[in-house]
This record gives C-alpha cells, sequence and structure tokens, in this order.
C-alpha cells in the first residue's frame, strides 16, 4: 500500500553525475541491490548521517573518508550502495568488510580507497555477503551514464513499494542547472534521519562551505520532518553533491537564494515520497503546529501527535476520534499547557476547543476530512508565534505484516 | 488475546470496604459499567492522577475533593467509577456532569459531594450519559457488600479482556492483615500512569503520609514501569486506602516495611496482569537494564526498547532479530554510549556484544527464547551500577483491529 500514484516524475540528467545499477545478488536473485555514483573531477560533497549510537560500519567508513585529511586533494569521487544487508551490528567484520568494498572500487576506478564513500541498507546483523557484492562490481561500473537515475532510484530500496525521486530545472543568469534526487525508506522513519538514504545532484557552481549549509537548511524542512513509526536507523545518510558543471559560479545572494529553495523543495519532495510511501501507509498526513513558544515545542506535541500509536490506528480507520489527539497533545510534555486555548482542525474543519468538542462540530464534517487519502491536523497551541510541519502516515495492518514478516 | 491463564486470584475481603457492581446502560445494555466503592468511616486515602495536561473530568472534580480543605473532616467515603465513557474532552460540561454524578450518590448515601471521588474511563470526547448513570445508581447501591471484589473488577472493564485483581493476606504481630486490589487496561499504557483504573485496599492501621508514600513507592515499581504502546490517558487513576479495621496501629518500622512489600507486590502483580490482556498482546515482555548510570538513562532504553514498533514486531513474530533491539538503544538519546561495551541477553542467551552479534550466539538459541510466550531482553550499558526494568507486550495484527475498531 502507498498513497497517492507515486509515479517517478521526469529525471533530468545532472551534468558530469553518473550512474551506473547492478544485481549483485544480496537481495533476491536478479533484483537490482547495487548502485554506483561517480562524481566528475571538481565536485563538491556535503553529507549528513544518522545520530544513533549503532552507527552501521558503511557509515562510519564514509564519515571517516569524508574527513580524511587529505580531502581537498583527494576528494570523494564514488558513491557505492548495496541494499539488502545494512552492514549494521557487524562489528570489527562489518568495518572491514565496508573498508574492502570501497578498495575494490577504487582499484577498478583507479582512484584512491578514501575517494569512495560506502553506503548499505536492508537487514541489521548479517555479515556483508562480500563475494556477490565485490563480483558484480566490474560489470556495473561499465554501465555508469549521466541517464541512469531511474534504475538507480530502484536499486537503492528495500522494503520501499516504489521508485522516489525529484528533480528540478531553474533559471540562473541566463543558464539552466538541474537538481535532481532520489531516496528510499520506508520504516525506522523519524527526524535525526531514518532507515533512509538519499542522493541529491545539482551541476551548479558552489562551494563546499554553501553546499553543506544548503543541505542542513534543506534537511530541517524536510527529512528531519518526517515520522513513519518513530524509529531512527543506523544508516541514514543523505548526500548532496556539486559538480560545477553548469551555470555561473555562484556567488550573488539572490542566486545562491534561488539554488537553496530549489533543493530545498527537491528534499521535501523526496521526504514526503517516503512518506506516502511508508510502510502500509494508506494515509498522507500533515501535522501542522502554530501558536508555539519555540520550536522544540510545536516539534515536540507534533512528533508526539503523529507517532501516537492511538492517533496513527484512528487515521487507518478514518474515524475522527479527536479525542486522541487530545490525548497526544496532552501528553507531550509541554509545561503549563494551557488546554482551554488550544484548538485543533482537520483541514478546515474546527473540530475541538476550550478542552473539548468545537460546538459547531459535527461527527459529519470531521468524517469528511478523514474520508481523504491526505488530510492535516491543525493545531494551535496559542502561546506564540513559531510554527512547524511534520508528515507522517497512519499505523495499518499492513505495518504489522511487512515488519512482522521481514525476515520470512 | 492475552498472555497466560488470567484467571481472578483468591480475592480476600478487606474489612470496612465495601463494593457493589451494576448495569446503568453506558457500554452495551446488560455489562457491568458502574461501580461503587464505600470506605468505613475513619479510613484513610492516597491517590495518583495522571500527568496528562487534558486531564478528564472525574480526575479534576477528584483532585479537588481529596484537596477539599475540611477534608480532615469529611474524608471520601465512596469512590464511584463509570466505564463506557471516560467523560474527556468533555469541557464545562464535563466537570458539571462529574460533580452532579457525585452529587447524586452523595445524596443517597447521606454524605457531602465531597466525600465522593468519581472515576471514568472509555471514549473520549462524547458527553456523560447522565440518565442511563444516576438511574442506575439507587439499586447498585444498595447492593454494597465486602466480597464484590470479583464483581467490580468486571464492572471497570473497557477493552480489556479479562478481570485482573491480585490479593494477599500478611501477618502483623499475629493478627492478619490483608490488601486487595482490582485494576484495568488496555491500551494507553506507558508511565505517569495511563488509561487505567486501579483500586487497592488494605484493612491494616496506618497514617495517611504513610500510605501516600507507600503508594508512591509502590507505584514505581509498577503501574509506573509497564508500557503498550507509549500513550498515556485522561483518565488515570490509581487509590489506595487503608480501612484501619484489621491489626495493631502501625508505627513499628518493621511492620510498616512488611505491609510496603505487600503494597507493592500486589501493584506489581496488577501492573503485570495488565500488560498480560495488553491490547492484542501475545507475549509477555520484561525488559531488565544493568550497567546504567542513572535510573533516568536505564528507563530512556528500557522504555525505548519496549515502545519501539519495530522490535515489537519481531517480538510478534517471534523473530528474533536482535538488529532492531541494538537499533532502539542506539536511538534512546544516551550520550556517549559506548557501543562496544553494551551487552545483550534473550533469557540466558548472550545475543550480541563489541557492536554486533555475539560470536557464541546461535539463531536457534534465540528462536528458542523467542518462541517462549514469556521472555526477557536484558541489556548491560556497562556504565554504572544502577538497575530498572519495565515490562511490555509485542505488537500484533490484533492491536490494529482492537483500536482501528473502538467505535465500530
Amino acid at each position: 500500500m502507498a498513497v497517492g500514484s507515486g509515479e517517478l516524475p521526469p529525471m533530468f540528467p545532472v551534468k558530469g553525475f553518473r550512474l551506473a545499477t547492478g544485481c549483485a545478488g544480496i537481495k533476491v536473485a536478479g533484483r537490482k541491490d547495487l548502485v554506483i555514483m561517480a562524481l566528475a573531477e571538481g565536485s563538491e560533497i556535503a553529507a549528513v548521517f544518522t545520530r544513533n549510537a549503532f552507527c552501521a560500519a558503511p557509515v562510519q567508513v564514509a564519515k571517516a573518508h569524508l574527513g580524511n585529511t587529505s580531502i581537498a586533494d583527494r576528494p570523494s569521487r564514488y558513491l557505492l550502495t548495496n541494499t539488502g544487508n545494512a552492514n549494521a551490528g557487524t562489528g570489527e567484520q562489518g568495518l572491514r568488510d565496508a573498508q574492502h568494498s570501497c578498495a575494490s572500487l577504487a582499484a577498478i576506478a583507479g582512484v584512491e580507497t578514501s575517494q569512495i564513500l560506502p553506503f548499505s541498507t536492508g537487514v541489521i546483523g548479517e555479515p556483508l555477503p562480500m563475494e556477490a557484492l565485490l563480483g558484480a562490481l566490474p560489470a556495473t561500473f561499465d554501465t555508469l551514464n549521466e541517464d541512469g537515475w531511474a534504475d538507480a532510484a530502484e536499486g537503492i530500496l528495500t522494503t520501499d513499494t516504489r521508485p522516489k525521486g525529484a528533480s528540478r530545472q531553474i533559471d540562473i543568469q541566463g543558464e539552466v542547472v538541474t537538481i535532481t534526487g532520489i531516496t528510499k525508506g520506508a520504516g525506522m522513519i523519524r527526524p535525526d534521519m531514518a532507515t533512509m538514504l538519499a542522493y541529491v545532484a545539482t551541476d551548479a557552481q558552489c562551494s563546499s562551505e554553501y553546499l553543506q549549509q544548503a543541505l542542513n537548511n534543506a534537511v530541517n524542512k524536510s527529512f528531519n520532518r518526517i515520522t513513519i513509526d518513530g524509529d531512527t536507523s543506523t544508516n541514514d545518510s543523505l548526500v548532496l553533491v556539486a559538480t560545477g558543471q553548469s551555470g555561473p559560479a555562484l556567488s550573488d545572494e539572490c542566486d545562491l537564494a534561488v539554488l537553496n529553495d530549489a533543493i530545498e523543495q527537491v528534499c521535501i519532495e523526496l521526504a514526503q515520497a517516503i512518506v506516502r510511501d511508508g510502510e502500509g501507509a494508506t494515509k498522507f498526513v500533515t501535522v501542522e503546529l502554530i501558536g508555539g513558544a519555540s520550536v522544540e515545542e510545536c516539534l515536540k506535541v507534533a512528533y508526539t501527535v503523529a507517532d501516537s500509536p492511538l492517533v496513527k490506528t484512528a487515521l487507518f480507520a478514518s474515524d475522527p476520534n479527536w479525542g486522541r489527539i487530545l490525548m497526544a497533545i496532552g501528553r507531550a510534555g509541554v509545561a503549563d499547557l494551557d488546554v482551554e486555548k488550544i484548538k485543533v482542525w482537520l483541514d478546515d474543519v474546527l473540530i475541538a476547543e476550550h478542552g473539548g468538542r468545537a460546538a459547531t462540530y459535527t461527527e459529519q464534517a470531521g468524517q469528511q476530512v478523514m474520508d481523504k487519502e491526505e488530510l492535516t491536523i491543525r493545531i494551535d497551541l496559542a502561546r506564540g508565534s513559531v510554527s512547524e510541519t511534520v508528515w507522517t502516515t497512519d499505523l495499518s495492518y499492513d505495518y504489522i505484516r511487512i515488519n512482522a514478516e521481514y525476515r520470512t
């Protein structure tokens, strides 16, 4: 199940960024499970990773390679992704396997091992099937091309039901600049990243400082504002690459703002695509907090509502059981909440005020909103002027099925 | 579904504590949904309530009545409980309804309104059906008797599949003192209480100061150490009564410690009964944290593991997917966690150490533990000497069914 049509939009190639997708046999034989991405010489790269204390071997290796002291001389040139196995909870062996994978691709590509960044997603705690992975590298490497986005979008999936991509072309000083990205979900999704991988590339010319700043901004409006089940993974990684092969060298504030905005839009579209394809999702729900005194309290309430199993099962049942929303707001742990002042809407229907059901509310009006596949829960805390938005799904039988049968 | 046989144990009457159960028609016609409890004159009472900011009308009224300035002269004499409707999210009308219920029972019993404490559990946000409730009061009142525990245990249920009770008799200075209690769950269960009501009574003679202290101690070892779905409710209430009609007047430290321990044991048995009958539960899982540096971090990790949907679905599937346990530990937000030192066991089977699968671990050994209906996840953080235990269940199809169809 998934919400909306989910068709991959047109994926504009990014000059200087090539992709190749192969079948290594790590997942089911014949299924795409290996993706190589090649960054043209001179590319800049920025990345954010999971904050889970048990971060996977590839995350540790990728961080080390990015932080390599010789990075100025030997910047990252290849991204190596496998699915079907997360290489997490694999101890020392896992680290050796991740490094060995990088070394093997480096030998084929003729670069240093530290110029390869590894990424893995899939089952935790099983050793990485090295023979299968390494065996598929040469043939896959040979197919690198700038039109490989759609295949790669399939190659990085695990329990996702469909590929996820977003692409924009913008005009900067009369020249076309492209931003294209792909991502995968679909459970273990929560702030501070999730079981997700995302790769966004642009051919814009910009500094690495700008790029990391643009990535941080975009993440806090997109990937760090979604939740499926409140769990966060050991492997989350988001990479933003700028190849610098199109458009002018960017330094003008206005131009950078335009690029910033386009990167943010691509990231929001990708993050929302993860939620729409959340495990067992039948609803796409926007939780909008307004009137908060701080970002922190807005997010506390928004996530408590978005992650509440009782709210999520009511959403699955299309049941306007707004009492559960009040319950979740009330347990979010915001001090001195004045429940008399709080208002709650389903889309434009005011459902609760003065600590109870709104006088104007009718079950029919609430039901009409709840019957929709996409809806907004809007909550006014009436304590200030800060607002925040997060996106989530319902909790369905299929979520249980997918996660109970994951390894069977 | 529920774990274990769940038969109600022998429920010893408590001298001076009478119970009556009726059918008011608030739930399905003919189902017990009204319980009155009567405290003999001179009884002491202690209570704890939900910390949800949206606390229900009966909770507000009960707190007000307990805090009444005339309480020394006119202490609580009756507890009035209805199920089928939580009288929560009902605003001003809800408060008036709760007060009106108390006034009606007070008139029948010949006491002051402030001597009645009201309790409600059931659906949130619907007005309390006053006519049905008030109509059933007189006939129910007439049946008050000291042997009413088993009926009352049924009368307070909502989505619970079975009544829950615990009873102990202890010897104090050669005299028998009884402690008996009942409780109801079954979802919205988490620390700081939950959608739960619990009533424990003893005929011991003790001061009200001692009683509140004994209750606070017991709660932190029982009701505040369980979780079903991480949600907490608007109505949780736990009451401890001492009628003072058996045994000597207690002041000896040893005697008080014996009583303390018995109260704690009754509360633990009741709290565990809630978990065993958790919504959709097929497993009873003990999460035991050892080697923590503080209570706070032990509970943080224990609850993150216990509430993780991915851990819970693996438990439902009897899948020893220990990677998900590591993931949950890692995202619990404990600073400077040294994952190298952490060890995890399923019962006595060491499953993870040094950041990965234990060398001695076999899938077969893990599977044998996972196949059990009751099991322990033991986690050693290797940071200190604090330990804490919480109890939880798995996450099953039935949890979704129960909560998606709750109002249909």
